[in-house]
């Protein structure tokens, strides 16, 4: 693979050599190129970018991160800069200027040549989180009653549109509307005088132009195809999504729920939580943390109407930590589980039953065995054989309780619409200590303390 | 989307019918089946599945979970078994080989044509989790003096085979080196007598069969191909893997990372976690819950050596579920972002310091508003300034640790080649958990007790 940080290197010793420095960057794929652009100063990086060729600028900035394209466009001449949008595929260029504020991206759009700012235009009306703000506009669509051979001799002229992404040929009548679809697989081996409306599949799996990117990536990772046509309510089609969108998509999918789980708020995008404003980073963290600070107070009122308890035997006390820490890490542990299963399918609501049974179960296991061990070093290290018993049965009824409200809370808040991964999160484990210590009071003061 | 549960409502209506089950059956997409038969009891999975055509039952065998590939080749003959493992590419018909104990695919190997069991063999012989073991070999191959036409005939011929998938031509020399690549594009919309020399890239991103899957992965999502070719130490071709193989791959890594910071050993397999025997469960659980218990004795060790304050002053002790709860959470955030980051490349180790910087940052306007909070509430519930000053300034400094060392320990286990992601995991936490309180009590004794 390829060591990103020695290129930076090379590339700085021959910095002050623009020949060089191209001769030296035109070694690269454009992929590297992206990584080695995000790794350099912004003005090495400008530096670097001018001296691509225009094709070979557009397929690195495909390749680049939003906030990077966005820099580099800004800081080019218009001229340069409406040149290489022109190069992009229209879905890349919708998504770079909409990044843009939209007086600016409104000089490009006039910049641009015109049938390619209208199909701009018209991506840029879709949500960007649907499927028509991630499809192609640009597809190659034939009759069905056109032969084989037709069909090939009409790739050939058509396809020299460098934009033209080639997966599967889609059939569609006059008015456009999807018939069926045709792989390149069997058209490359079918004799050429066979209709296409011979060989085109038409059960056709098929995206809406209003489907949420949830729905599209579901559609991807369940029917593995490389590409998927987007109609509108007619049937009418109106582009395709190919795979590479995908895989950006369920990347940002997944570091969502990741974030979710530890209760980041995606209403900040990840950039900038990262190294945007502090203001943002606050504003993703703070929300969560606030709740966990209600019920982390719920808590010490928990702990306070105990304080007789706590007068009496102060050292009840310094096992609260002991029993939260555990309670809260297996709970995340069911949670985690349940969360990542609904969310790659593996768990369905309707095993939400037999999951509750099977964790409990191991639940019981482990917290057995852990409310066990704990005793037995309570009551060597105290010598006390009340305290630990008292200690070991609030650990394991504690583990018990903190598996089965871990399991069954992304299970609830799936069935509420609520996205479960924020169960995982503050929230649930905030809840298990406040019942945790509240047990544990409980069983201190009925058998300890007398109270 | 399809509604699985209608479907299965609707199926188990007219199960006892094998006629129209088998019509009913035939309407669905190969990978609407496997979601299908996933959700079905296994006697009836075994009815519906003994209808299909062997084709269509092979194409839904590739999308099956493995165990349940493995329940179903076991109910049936061995006769249809081993017809159904014809019809799979041989990547996928060695997975399935690969699931079972090794004298029960001895004997399929056995009853596979001759040319088939070779090359599902030598598949074999790779670690599944390596390149090698993940591609198929089955790649159509030309030399580079062969014109377009020739090409495009040979295609004709040869793809005729069903298991060939057709992405890109690989350019190879008589001794099966690998010298380029031609997209069916290019060829689609090159001129027939064209040499393929002239139209091959061979700056070629590939794989060897050794590199582990990790690199397969980071490969794929960074440059985006539909395929990439797998070659061996000497650059002979050896097979290709397809971007649907590693999406399977991508969702299994994040899977494992998602597991392993709530501390879920990936010894065990995800399924066995979630449905397989309970010890397994219980294996894939305990470690790192055991070494959440160490650290929790040590923080009840900590609290201990304070408990002449405890004596002296009960109260202090309700707020440490609080303070430990906080800091724990916002450490959480903090190493899930740097995990996250880490992992999609949005972090890299260069920027380390950055991130130190910053986070530390963030961990002070934060830490510095929950203190104040903290403080006024104490302050005014206990109505004891110097409680309500104790109890703030040690949720400042706990949550800025929390944040400092929530960031820093997923750079030291990446640069100690450790995976990070068991870091965000229960280890971390408790240590936070331990410095927290070693704070706490230290500024508790220093200011209010007087020890």
């Amino acid at each position: 693979m390829l060591n990103v940080s020695n290129v930076i290197d090379r590339l700085r010793e021959v910095m002050a050599d623009p020949a060089k420095l191209q001769e030296e960057l035109n070694t690269y794929h454009v992929a590297d190129l992206a990584d080695i652009f995000e790794e350099l100063k912004p003005d090495e990086r400008l530096a670097c970018f001018k001296l691509l060729e225009l094709e070979k600028a557009a397929d690195a900035m495909e390749y680049l991160p939003a906030n990077l394209q966005v820099e580099l466009l800004g800081e080019l001449d218009e001229e340069t800069a409406s040149k290489i949008i022109t190069k992009l595929p229209y879905d890349a260029a919708a998504d770079v200027l909409g990044e843009l504020e939209d007086d600016e991206s409104e000089t490009y759009l006039e910049k641009l040549p015109h049938k390619f700012s209208e199909e701009v235009r018209e991506l840029l009306t879709y949500n960007e989180d649907s499927a028509g703000g991630m499809m192609n506009p640009s597809v190659i669509t034939v009759d069905c009653d056109m032969s084989v051979l037709d069909v090939l001799n009409y790739i050939r002229t058509k396809a020299e549109n460098d934009h033209l992404e080639l997966y599967y040929i889609y059939v569609v009548d006059k008015q456009n509307h999807l018939l069926g679809v045709v792989s390149l697989r069997k058209l490359l081996t079918t004799p050429i005088d066979t209709l296409v409306e011979d060989i085109m599949i038409s059960d056709i799996v098929r995206l809406q132009v209003d489907d949420h990117s949830d729905i599209v990536a579901n559609q991807f990772m369940k029917y593995q195809y490389n590409a998927l046509p987007v109609v509108d309510f007619y049937n009418r089609l109106k582009g395709m999504i190919t795979w590479d969108d995908v895989h950006d998509l369920i990347q940002e999918e997944t570091t969502e729920e990741i974030h979710a789980s530890a209760g980041i708020s995606n209403a900040v995008d990840e950039d900038e939580i990262l190294s945007g404003n502090i203001l943002k980073a606050f504003r993703a963290r703070v929300p969560w943390l606030f709740l966990t600070l209600i019920g982390g107070f719920i808590a010490v009122n928990v702990a306070n109407r105990y304080d007789h308890a706590l007068h009496i035997l102060p050292v009840v006390a310094i096992f609260m930590p002991l029993l939260i820490g555990l309670s809260g890490n297996i709970c995340i542990q069911s949670t985690t589980l349940m969360v990542r299963g609904l969310s790659t399918g593996q768990v369905t609501m309707r095993d939400a039953l037999h999951h509750m049974m099977r964790e409990s179960l191991v639940g019981l296991a482990i917290g057995g065995l852990f409310g066990m061990l704990v005793m037995l070093v309570t009551i060597t290290w105290k010598r006390s054989i009340e305290l630990g018993l008292v200690v070991g049965v609030a650990m394991t009824i504690n583990m018990v309780l903190a598996t089965i409200l871990g399991t069954l809370a992304p299970f609830v808040l799936k069935g509420l619409k609520v996205d479960p991964a924020v169960a995982s999160g503050p929230v649930i484990t905030t809840a298990v200590d406040i019942l945790g210590l509240a047990i544990y009071f409980t069983l201190v003061s009925a058998f300890l303390t007398g109270w």
